[in-house]
């Protein structure tokens, strides 16, 4: 996108973010969204937000592989997850490889891997699951026959629900300061970002199951991974969201695809649903 | 040093690599050797070996930590470790970290992370244990949220017996196929480099022992997990080494120490190994 991060407009609008973040935004050439708007006559007087709205939807594709998966066209969303990330640095020693024996070593990457294979059966010891994931990870010095000294690694955890994401958060350090007494490291948890869930109001997903069922459409409750515009209008107004869809899960990706026969169930429940809400169905 | 690799020059001398190979090695700055020996008058025109030798001792630093935690002055040196080297390539697929449920995942750096607990395992199951040491790792894309789709890493394995090695070597390529099947992930495993093992002289090495004995120098057996040039004389004449301890089992590096006492000692039996050999002991 040109202007990051996403959803700045309606986090604007809902009082999230103040106009003048959004307007300060810079794009890769150093062009300010302020800038970009006045030049093509779209930065007007109105103030951003303020007047009521009675609902919000918002249909989207899934951006994950579920639907697809059961062969379901329409998903009814109750919220979207919260998500907390870390970055953990695990510390040993570095060591010769040829000469440093197996049980003399404070492996870092060792610790590391232990505790990477940990946090995976943390996800499963809760039901329905949250998703961990360790995306990034970096050792030192990073010498074929150097025992690492160091592995720093990141964590992104995600749940619908607050709670368990908080218990999801206090598993995950206990089983990675289990591993280090075990292997002989030290381990540091620095929290580096929180989101908190979403609940879409209630009435607003129940009006999405109903215009499906009007259509014959098959539908399945599911949760957002993702931020939506929608996530941030439910702070303002009764929200909720249809998804379709996609091939593989794959979203802001030139693979990203979805079916025209998906893409107009979507809209036909949007349609239905709105015109419900607003009393001329 | 100024040029790579190590103990070209005995490697020379005893026909493992030819003249012209060491001469045209370049330090950083593009100089040959053999610019480098004329600059200064060493650039000789007798023939490199070709003589015989009747034994050959060498003192030095252990480069390890076991003398050192063992309170033992002297190393009598057995031979010197055997080394595999592998890069191994593990294929997931890239996914979203928010919206891929963990049972519908083909988590790269979950199934590397396993294997290195694994090949650590494959260490202590074979006694005397070889050493095994993942020194380096990669991964693809190596971003916070998204799970990784690749990670790649090193293997150095090393051991004194040639069939031991090869037996770790099976050992730790069925471990990384198991953790590839049950992690739903493939691995490919690429031999880079090996190593022959180097046993040295019995006799040698029983002289060693002699010497220390009669210094009252407490000493015990050892392998080197390093290369040295008495591992090149060995294939030219009966050869063995004297080790003594160096704080942390550090070397090549500022903090690099031996105790004053620890060299002496050393020092003192190659001196007495040698007369004896020499028949003026």
């Amino acid at each position: 996108m040109r202007f990051g991060p996403g959803t700045i407009g309606s986090g604007t609008f809902v009082g999230r973010t103040s106009p003048d973040v959004g307007l300060g935004r810079t794009d890769g050439g150093g062009i300010t969204m302020g800038q970009a708007l006045a030049a093509i006559g779209y930065a007007g007087e109105a103030p951003v937000g303020g007047y009521p709205i009675e609902a919000f939807f918002e249909a989207h594709i899934e951006q994950g592989p579920i639907l697809e998966r059961d062969g379901v066209p329409i998903g009814v969303v109750l919220g979207a997850q919260g998500q907390r990330c870390f970055r953990i640095v695990v510390d040993g020693e570095e060591g010769h490889a040829g000469t440093l024996p197996m049980e003399l070593r404070r492996d870092a990457l060792l610790g590391a891997a232990r505790m990477i294979d940990a946090l995976n059966g943390v996800a499963f010891r809760h039901a329905p699951h949250p998703v961990i994931t360790v995306g990034q990870i970096q050792v030192r010095p990073n010498s074929r026959n150097t025992i690492p000294g160091q592995a720093a690694f990141t964590v992104d955890s995600r749940h619908p629900d607050d709670g368990t994401l908080a218990a999801v958060d206090r598993d995950m350090r206990a089983a990675c300061e289990e591993v280090a007494r075990r292997s002989n490291v030290t381990v540091s948890i620095e929290h580096v970002s929180s989101r908190r869930s979403v609940s879409f109001d209630p009435e607003c997903a129940a009006a999405v199951a109903r215009a499906a069922d009007k259509l014959d459409l098959p539908w399945q409750e599911i949760y957002s991974g993702a931020g939506h515009d929608a996530c941030n209008l439910a702070l303002a107004a009764p929200a909720g969201m249809i998804f379709v869809p996609c091939a593989g899960g794959v979203s802001h990706n030139e693979r990203e695809s979805a079916r025209p026969e998906d893409l107009a169930a979507g809209c036909d429940v949007l349609l239905h649903v709105m015109a419900e809400r607003a009393g001329v169905a």
